[in-house]
């Protein structure tokens, strides 16, 4: 019955699937779109219009300066095209001693990998971006790997009080991460804060404790205060819901001890104001990677030596660096941010011990 | 501090998303390659590999009549930028008594939409392709929507004692309702039953209880057996994986009854073939939509005619269409399949009461 004559297989035909047909089309139309014409549009000024300044009257967000951030797909392309892509790199992964995450002590944070936290502090646990999943993408066969194992898994987290999201990148909001800690606290689950715009993503997870914020408004709940903060960067998850959703840096108030994450931001005059509205910041977490290739990602991503002037720009009592070391999203190679912070620090005069990196899965106490 | 003159914003820009770009990329890179040329293959012959007809040495399969089904890229985009999408419909949802599904007096089948069932027949309860999930695609904002709910929530479902699975394609293998499936029932999980090389992917899912079988090999297992069998059709799940893993019917035997599901398939010899090493079928389930437009659909789904041809071939009592009014996956309307169906039957002279559909939610007793 078999016929090897009629094996005549067309190479590139592997993108029959019914099921991808849709994504494919969609995007095949907009290349076609795209190569054909790009069109600029001005907004119309809303002077009038009884809103704050981030708020565009189209549903969207911009930052704090105006700016929308929107590479066009030219230059998108023109990146992927050119890049050398980084290689996967083994760190160290420390394994959290469960007692101590049980029963700490003093305040202390554990890193996760990425911009991903665990702080403990006046009694309360809190999560920054969690992610625990194997990829950070849509799609769970494509899109950017973990190349570092998280340190923790979601079974081994102590009793989780409140979740802070930044912002609806795939590398900072994961659904299967977010349902999963949810699941484990069907009687006590925490509070999910998240930037404008985003409860209804997580309510769509069957999440039912989700607060949404706008910048500069806080959550205060079971002995923690939670501030939602500008900082400079976009959102987008689906095709067509760029910026339609806010994304922010926050200031989480625990026990007295005040730990600023900064979320993902270019550099912006956001930081100072951030440290002149909350001048005793204990702690800051602050992104020192996904930078290169600057001219693409300068808006979006600041530098290790952009972060140092944030952490200036804070003054905040200690840094440390976040965003690097877990994904490779960008084109510096994957242990490069720690080192460019130390030259960083160096050139400024300022001590490494008051803005360092931590491995995967260290706890520092503070 | 907000310019409304920095508010020029590129069309098309919307494709920012770091984590969209790798997929964008892809397809990008693949659209240039395929207009420049296509590449036939001619797999070289394997003449005295130990191994079934329909295991190629390259590790994929291939159907009985020895065709890999696999259409050009060129040909998706004629089909796609051609076609006339036909309108979402309405169509009745029966809610099933639980008291029915838990307590079944007879032998019953519930259609619980497109190519999901449940059987219940000799005290046991079994699943096919189940799917209850808003799409039927890898991303969830993307790809077909399901445009009927289905009948049942998988937390109303019985006990389930197997689930059979006919291929990997997303309308049929739902990751999300597998799970929740298995999850329900962390004591006593049913067994999954899948074609070769697909239970690699359960186990990736944290299913423990998958068993896959070659074509004509039967398991069985608490009262049942269950036997795939050949049909012409193809799979694919990600970007690469095309045919690597088989597709099949099944014939499932309960407490005596003989219910055999087509799952997805074109016309072939196959069906005359199973109707002669299994004369005394009870009900078969027979896909008889998407099927238009024939130039395009014809290796991998029959027409409604043509299913009438595989009940007549198969010779089995009774029978059920399936595949059709749930998802918009191809161009006929979603109602049509039934009335061509009757007409089919009609010019075959076969009473109408042989080869019926069923309405979403609707139990029929045996």
């Amino acid at each position: 019955m078999k016929s090897e004559g009629n094996l005549e297989t067309l190479k590139f035909s592997c993108f029959e699937n019914l099921q991808l047909k849709t994504i494919l089309l969609l995007v095949a139309s907009l290349l076609v779109a795209a190569g054909c014409a790009a069109v600029f549009v001005n907004e119309p000024d809303a002077a009038m219009a009884d809103r704050p300044a981030h708020h565009r009257a189209d549903g969207t967000f911009v930052n704090t300066d105006g700016t929308a951030i929107s590479k066009s797909f030219t230059d998108l392309l023109r990146w992927r095209w050119s890049r050398t892509e980084p290689d996967a790199m083994a760190f160290d992964v420390m394994e959290p001693d469960p007692e101590v995450l049980a029963q700490p002590v003093a305040t202390q944070v554990t890193w996760l990998g990425h911009s991903a936290f665990l702080l403990q502090a006046g009694g309360k646990n809190v999560l920054t971006d969690p992610h625990f999943s194997e990829r950070a993408s849509p799609l769970s066969f494509a899109g950017p790997e973990r190349i570092v194992v998280p340190p923790l898994s979601i079974e081994a987290l102590p009793h989780i009080h409140a979740v802070v999201i930044s912002h609806n990148h795939y590398d900072h909001l994961d659904e299967a991460s977010l349902t999963g800690i949810y699941n484990k606290q069907p009687d006590n689950p925490p509070v999910f804060v998240v930037p404008l715009g985003l409860k209804e993503e997580l309510v769509s997870y069957g999440i039912k404790t989700a607060v949404e914020l706008d910048w500069w408004q806080s959550y205060t709940h079971d002995g923690m205060t939670l501030t939602a903060l500008p900082v400079k960067h976009w959102s987008q998850r689906t095709f067509f819901d760029r910026n339609r959703t806010l994304w922010a840096g926050w200031l989480v108030d625990a026990g007295g001890f005040r730990f600023f994450h900064a979320g993902d931001s270019g550099y912006s005059d956001d930081f100072k104001e951030i440290g002149s509205r909350y001048p005793d910041i204990d702690l800051a977490a602050i992104p020192i990677g996904a930078y290169d290739p600057r001219w693409f990602m300068k808006d979006a991503h600041m530098s290790p030596e952009e972060a140092v002037q944030v952490y200036l720009d804070l003054n905040a009592r200690k840094a440390i660096g976040m965003h690097w070391g877990t994904f490779i999203l960008t084109d510096e190679e994957m242990d490069e941010p720690p080192l460019k912070l130390a030259d960083a620090l160096e050139a400024k005069g300022i001590d490494g011990s008051h803005f360092s990196v931590m491995k995967h899965g260290e706890v520092v106490q503070f």
